[in-house]
Order: C-alpha cells, then sequence, then structure tokens
C-alpha cells in the first residue's frame, strides 16, 4: 500500500512509531500494535502502528511519521512511502512464554532483550515480560541468565587484571557517600577498582552528581579504560556508557506501578557490575525507617539471593547489612557532600566522623575480600591508607584524571542564600527522616543547582538546647529557599523530644 | 512551574499526554508516565507525561500538548500553563494488588475499568491489569465482578421486558451468520431480541457487516429502543453504543502478544449481554481445525465457567458445543453472506442449506429456553416459523426500523469482477481451511468492499470432478481480485483427494 508521508514534529524517543488512519489499517488488516516495513526508495524502517481515528490527525491515505521515523527514511511531508506488514520478533513468543510461568533459557532472555534494546518492542509489549517476570517469579537459573543477557547486550569494560573490585548499596539513605572515600583507599592500596554510579533518581544527590561537582563523570569506555590504567580507580556516570542498556528501558516500565521484581533488581545491579568485569563485589543493605529494604528479614533474603547468583556468575560477593536510619555525613546534595567526602579525605577536623567510619569499615571489608588484609585486619589497614594521605593523594590523581581542577574541600562553592533551622525546644532529637530531608533538599534545588541542599550541625541522639541550630539549608536562588522553607513547615523531618 | 505550550498536531486517541524535556522533569521530580495538572486559566486537565531526551522535540520551558489536551485548555502555541504534580488514581493500587496475586473486590474493579474509560490510565498501567488477570487468573467471583464493572460502567438498555433472549457464538467460522435467521425466527415467535453485533475485526465479514449490506446498523441506545419496540428485535452494531465500552480498550492492549485471557473473553462476551438486559442466552461454541476452540475438552471447561458464572449474573444460559470444521453457508464476505441469508429467509432453492440447518438448531433451542417450545420441540416449531414465511417478514420489518431498503437477495450487488477456482484432478473434497479462505476473500476486499468475497459451488465430502467450479472470487476491482488470486495460488485452501 502507498501512503503519503505526513511529518509528524515530535520525537518518541522509543520505538519508532507511525499513525494510520483505521481504513487503511482496516485495508491492511492492521491492529494497534503491529508492525509494518517503510520503504522509501532503498531505504526502509520498521515502525511499530498507531491507529489514528481521526480525519484530522493523519487522514486515510496518508501516514503520519514521527522525526526518528523520517530521519531514518530521509522522508519529508508529501513523500509517498510503501508499507507492507512483517512478523513480531521472535521474542514476543517468549515473553508469552513467560506469562504462561514457563521457565525462559538464557537464549530466549538473550533475544528478549536484544529486542528492547534495539527498540523492536513496544512499551505495551514490554510491559508484558516485566510483569511476567514479577508475577511468574525468576529462579536462580533465570536471574542468571538474565544478568547475562543484559551484559552480552552492552558495552564491557575489559581490563585485564584481577582481582577487579567493585561496591554497590541499595539505595534509600541522604548523603551516603562512602564510595567517594572508600574507592581511592582501594585503589591506594594497589587493588583495581572502575567505579560506575548513577545520578539521583528521586534523591538529591548521586554519587555521579556529587564527583561532578569535583570534574567530569561522562567518559567513553576507551576513556574509562584510560583513566584506570592511570589511577587503578575512576568515579564515572555509569549512564555515559552503554553498560547493561536494557535496565533503564526497564526501570521506566516499572515506574508507573512502582514495581520491584526482586528477580529483575539483582540482574539489573549484577550485569552493571559484570559489565565492568568485577570479580570481587561488597554489597552494602542500609536498613531502618525510609530505606528502600526497611526490615533485617527482607536485607537477609536479599542477602542469600546475591550470594548465590553471584556465585553462578562467578564474583566473589560479601554483602553487610548496615544502619540506615538516619543520614551518614552533614551535608546532603552535591556539593555539600563532596566537601563533606574531601573534608575526611583530608583529615579536616570539620569532617563527618560517621562518614569516615562507615567508609573505613566498607573499604576496610573490601582490603579483606581483596587479600590486601587479613580477615579483621581490614579496616586497621584502611584507616591507616587515609590517615597517611594517600587516599587524598589517590583522589587527586583520580580527579585530574577525569579533567577536575576542584581538588581541595575549600575549592567547593555552596549555595549563597540560606536559612538556619533552630530547635524550638530544649531535648533529645530521636529522629531524622530521610524522606522529608531529601524532599526539603530537592525543593532548595539538589541537585541540579549543585550548590543547593542542607548541612546538619547535629544528629539524632544529640542534645539540643532550644534556639540551636539543628540544621541549614543552602540554595543557590532566594525563590528556591523559599519553597523549601514553606515546605520545611509542613514536614516533621526532625524530632525533638 | 510555568512552561510555554508548544502545539502538536496531532491526536493520541489515548490517555491525555504532554511531552517535557528532562530537564524540567527533573525538577519537578517527575518521570515517564507520572501524571500532572496542566492549567491555563480556568481550564485544567490532568495529563501523562512522557519525558523528551531532545531540545528539538520539548526544548526546555516548553510543554508538548497533544491535540485532545489543547482542545481541553483551549491552549495555542506560546501560551503559559501552570503545571503541577498529582496523585496517581486509586486503581493503581488495585493493579498492583492484584499482580501480587490478591483477589479484588467488585469496587476495586470497578474503580479499574471506570479509570479504564476515562482515560486516566496509560497504556502501561493497563497492560499491567490485564498480565495480572492473566497470570494471576480471575477466579468466578472476581469474573462477576469484573462483568458487573464493565456493564455498571457503560450504557445500558432497559427494555421492561421479560424475558429478553440473546444469542452469542464464539467466533473463528467463516460465513457463520445464523444470527441473522435465528433473530427474526425469535422476534416471529413473539420473544424480545435486541442482537448487538461486532464488525470484522480479523474475518472477511462480521454480522455488523453483513447486515449493513441490507440497512444501517449504527443507532444510539434511544433509536435501539424504538426499533426493539416496534419490531421486538434489531440487528445492530454494538460499536456503536457505549455498551460495556471498557472491552475495546482491553482487546487493544491484548492484541499485541495475542493473549486470550479466560477470565475476560467470559466477562466481556457476558457483560455486552447484560447491558442489552438479556436474561436468556444461547452460547455456540464451534469447534474444529481454524476456529478459536479448538478441543472438545476447552469447550467443555468454557461452557461449565459460561454456565457458572451466568448463574450468579442471573442470565439463563444453554451453551451448545457445534461443527466448526467448515465454513457454513456458500458465501464469504458482506454481500455474499447477506443474499445467503436472504435466500434462507426466502425459501429460495439457492439458499445453503447448512446454515438453514443450524439457524433452525439454533433457533430452536431459544425458543425452548424462552418457553415458547417444549423440549425437544424447537426446532420443529422454527421451521415452521421459517417455512410460514413469517421470518422473512419480520426481518423486512427489522431492515425498515433500521433504515433499509433491501429486502430481496436478489437486490444484492456483488462484486463483479470474478475468476473460478476449479479441481485440477478428481476426487473427494476432504478439506476446506477456513483461515486461508478468509485471506483470500479479505485479499479480494472484504469486508470493506462490501460485494468482494468468495461463494463455495462445492464443500467438504463433495466428489468433484476435473474442472468443476469449487469456488468463484468476487471483487469490486480488477487489482484486488489479481492479488487474491495470487495469494490463492500460494495456499492449499482446498484438499481433493
Amino acid at each position: 500500500m502507498k501512503l503519503k508521508v505526513k511529518d509528524i514534529d515530535i520525537a518518541t524517543g522509543w520505538p519508532l512509531v507511525a499513525v494510520m488512519n483505521e481504513i487503511d489499517a482496516l485495508k491492511l488488516d492492521l491492529h494497534h500494535g503491529d508492525r509494518v516495513k517503510i520503504k522509501k526508495g532503498k531505504k526502509n524502517v520498521i515502525a511499530i502502528i498507531d491507529i489514528s481515528e481521526s480525519k484530522k490527525t493523519v487522514p486515510s491515505g496518508q501516514i503520519g511519521l514521527y522525526e526518528e521515523v523520517l530521519i531514518k527514511l530521509n522522508a519529508r511531508s508529501g513523500n509517498l512511502v510503501d508499507i507492507s506488514l512483517v512478523e513480531k520478533p521472535a521474542s514476543i513468543q517468549y515473553i508469552k512464554k513467560k506469562l504462561k510461568g514457563k521457565k525462559l533459557s538464557y537464549g530466549e532472555f538473550y533475544q528478549i532483550i536484544d529486542d528492547i534494546i534495539k527498540n523492536k518492542l513496544s512499551e505495551i509489549e514490554i510491559t508484558y515480560f516485566v510483569s511476567a517476570c514479577y508475577t511468574k517469579g525468576l529462579d536462580l537459573n533465570e536471574t542468571v541468565s538474565l544478568t547475562k543477557a543484559m551484559v552480552n547486550t552492552g558495552e564491557i569494560l575489559k581490563l585485564n587484571k584481577y582481582p577487579v573490585m567493585d561496591k554497590h548499596c541499595i539505595g534509600g539513605v541522604a548523603g551516603n557517600r562512602t564510595t567517594m572515600v572508600v574507592v581511592p583507599i582501594i585503589a591506594a592500596a594497589g587493588l583495581t577498582i572502575p567505579k560506575t554510579s548513577s545520578r539521583s533518581i528521586t534523591s538529591p544527590a548521586g554519587t555521579a552528581d556529587t564527583m561532578e561537582v569535583l570534574c567530569n563523570v561522562c567518559f567513553s569506555i576507551k576513556e574509562i579504560k584510560n583513566i584506570v590504567r592511570k589511577t587503578n580507580a575512576c568515579l564515572v556516570w555509569g549512564g555515559s556508557v552503554n553498560l547493561a542498556p536494557a535496565d533503564d528501558k526497564i526501570i521506566r516500565i516499572e515506574h508507573p506501578v512502582s514495581l520491584d521484581p526482586e528477580g529483575q533488581l539483582l540482574a539489573s545491579i549484577l550485569a552493571k557490575k559484570k559489565s565492568v568485569s568485577a570479580t570481587h563485589l561488597l554489597v552494602d543493605i542500609p536498613i531502618g525507617k525510609g530505606t528502600k529494604i526497611e526490615s533485617r528479614i527482607k536485607a537477609l533474603h536479599l542477602k542469600r539471593l546475591f550470594e548465590s547468583i553471584s556465585k553462578k556468575l562467578g564474583i566473589k560477593i560479601m554483602v553487610v547489612i548496615t544502619d540506615g536510619s538516619q543520614p551518614i555525613g552533614n551535608g546532603i546534595g552535591p556539593a555539600l557532600e563532596a566537601r563533606d567526602v574531601m573534608w575526611v579525605l583530608e583529615n579536616d577536623l570539620r569532617q563527618p566522623f560517621d562518614l569516615r567510619e562507615k567508609s573505613i569499615k566498607m573499604a576496610g571489608l573490601l582490603l579483606e575480600i581483596g587479600d590486601k588484609a587479613k580477615k579483621g585486619a581490614g579496616a586497621k589497614k584502611a584507616l591507616e591508607i587515609l590517615k597517611s594521605g594517600a587516599a587524598y593523594k589517590k583522589m587527586i590523581e583520580i580527579i585530574k584524571a577525569q579533567g577536575g581542577k576542584k581538588i581541595k574541600a575549600e575549592d567547593i562553592k555552596i549555595g549563597k542564600f540560606a536559612y538556619n533551622f533552630k530547635a524550638n525546644k530544649s531535648g533529645l532529637i530521636i529522629h531524622i527522616d530521610n524522606e522529608s530531608i531529601s524532599k526539603i533538599a530537592k525543593a532548595a534545588g539538589a541537585p541540579l543547582d549543585n550548590g543547593a541542599g542542607i548541612y546538619f550541625h547535629k544528629h539524632v541522639k544529640n542534645f539540643v538546647k532550644k534556639g540551636d541550630k539543628i540544621f541549614t539549608i543552602y540554595a543557590e536562588n532566594k525563590q528556591k529557599l523559599k519553597y523549601s522553607i514553606n515546605l520545611l513547615k509542613k514536614t516533621d523531618g526532625v524530632v525533638v523530644k
């Protein structure tokens, strides 16, 4: 069937879509979600059909093409294109198989994941896949297969080193920036640790946002290889490289019903690690009110799953369950957190000692599993490396290798508008609510305004006198400071009794 | 947040969608699929957010609005609108509940279905619902609740009559137009039968397409009420009235993976019946190769489910399993099938006797369950009504009440381009393949070209001599006749041995 192109001046950023009038669709026996081959001269693309009932959108005889399709066909309004029906991708059969509760093989997962990243599946089809994995569950072998499929459909950072260390924290605690202290300690000890981190999704800052205060975090695989060769480490944004890329698309599908399928969570974390060739991994599961995993029972269950799957993937793993009941460090927001990190590395007295303590503990465990310290002696060695200034020196190497210039805490600029939140009575701080604090920091502008956020002067279990500063809100402009103060007045972020 | 409108000249026909740049989305902590309230002056709408990574589509500071949103806000390019976050609809919690395998109540199903028809749920969210019902299954009570929710969220044809008869056939057999013979017989016997039918979805003709050859089939509820009051019956297109409207949207979601969840199939059929106030229902499940239900075991299972659910819905039901192994009647395609029907009603010798026989059987059973004949005596009575011309007279009443003029078989125009398919050897016809025949008829132009299709001169179990005409393909234009002949040559629609 020949149809005339109608230019739709918008990009969908998702599978290629073409809009047909219902009359033409009926003629070709096409339904919403079917696939067609659109041909113009020697160029052709496969697009998913959306059917329009209105003549106004796309009249019969025309086909509405979005930006991406127009570019691929080098087409513009009025061009004639040829439409023909194509088969559904094979992966749809496997999705249906999983919906029926059957087990999928590695080859079947690979096909599905490959079709997802190549934009061959529609949102509806991917939703069926995610839903089937959730309702029918993934067993150990399936989780391993899915992980491998995610790794092998993306780029892989090959380092030819052994061991390759990595760490991961199951999020939920504001200001948990141990990674930026741990990585230089481990690298200074002579171990390789190519760390990729995420940006903030719902928090006031991700590790990548915080590191970006100091230097660039977006690099290609080749550039990362060079940085790691020079420094034994890197601290980069995972999103800038194509490591296990299916993950982002799956997360996008899970978001509308805030689904958190266990098998996929594990596969997505371990795929990122496997993609950087990690051989030794430390996983931190903080528990407590407001964290992702609220109970110890759930954390233990997750720990066991991590251990079983990592074994099958050939990754030596240690999983620790830590206290996530209050923010770690004093700063919340990219610049404030980066300053905390640098203070720790500089052995400055203004450092948050809880961040230092947790970092030493984590680094110690990594030194132990990486055979740089005997069991029980890791923390001591980590502390030595930190105290000696070797970790700070290593951090400067990394920052410079990543094109950065800010190498001291005092170089970091904090938002110039500030508001002090003071105790309205004397007493003991019994609770600081992660979630409320996050919201206030975000209202102040974090993470986009990197100098915005919150700085704590007091913590849980501290006594305060009426009028004592508990925290300061920082913002880069007055309006946002006002927003955050308004929000602060509506919430109970800090409970004093 | 204030954003400037960018007009996107296309209607989505689905939930209201707005496109934001990722930078603005991050500022408001919005993700793909979240909902926002868009306000312009006193008008506001709730739309689902699509996030654009490209500046070209929607730059930061702007918001891309599709046709429907523009109309509701009375907005145009350059207008400023105010964006604020809104909560997800409550039904998402119920969808999640079902995903977790818990039972849903009537109230919960009602909320989900109501949100579906009010366009409040995105395709991803509806897919999770459909998928959860499929993977977790619906028990008897849930199927009844879902059916009632579908009925109560649409219009209802209230007739104040008892009994109200109805019939339904679980599709899959080409040319199965018994409905158009049965309805006039039943109405002539004094029973009320307000029949709504579907158009073709994948077949060369639906009952609505066939009836449309004779008269109009699109009416409002009020008009249908008038037609039924005048004639005891109607033969209209269900899609023109708002009866259990959620069904179409659910089918659209099932299509991409050709899902056929049992509970939803039953709910969707029974909701349509309940919406026309049916009290007595005959369900025909044809079985055989190429039909929807291929095995007797599956048909019996479905029969039992129909019986249990109908009982709970207060519908008196009879389910019959019939032979669907070959097409019924001689014609395939709207006009050819309408001519078969009229020949049967006119008692013309050219009538297809298999269509007459099956119609009499079905009508007989309906007369029995409607208490117009004793058990076992229904078919005899149906035959009398047909032979006496009373059914034909009733059909003319119905056609006229529906604004039609073609009241005889000879008024019906058949496509003027024809091709005869002849036996290439002598022997016994052992198989006619429903699916291949459908495809050939559709290639010839059916159902859009209503004179197009296939007319059978011979049937399964007939002996043919080499050169005998087995069937004729009709088309309204030469090109399509050629298409269908090409397709014919590639398939084995008829097997002679």
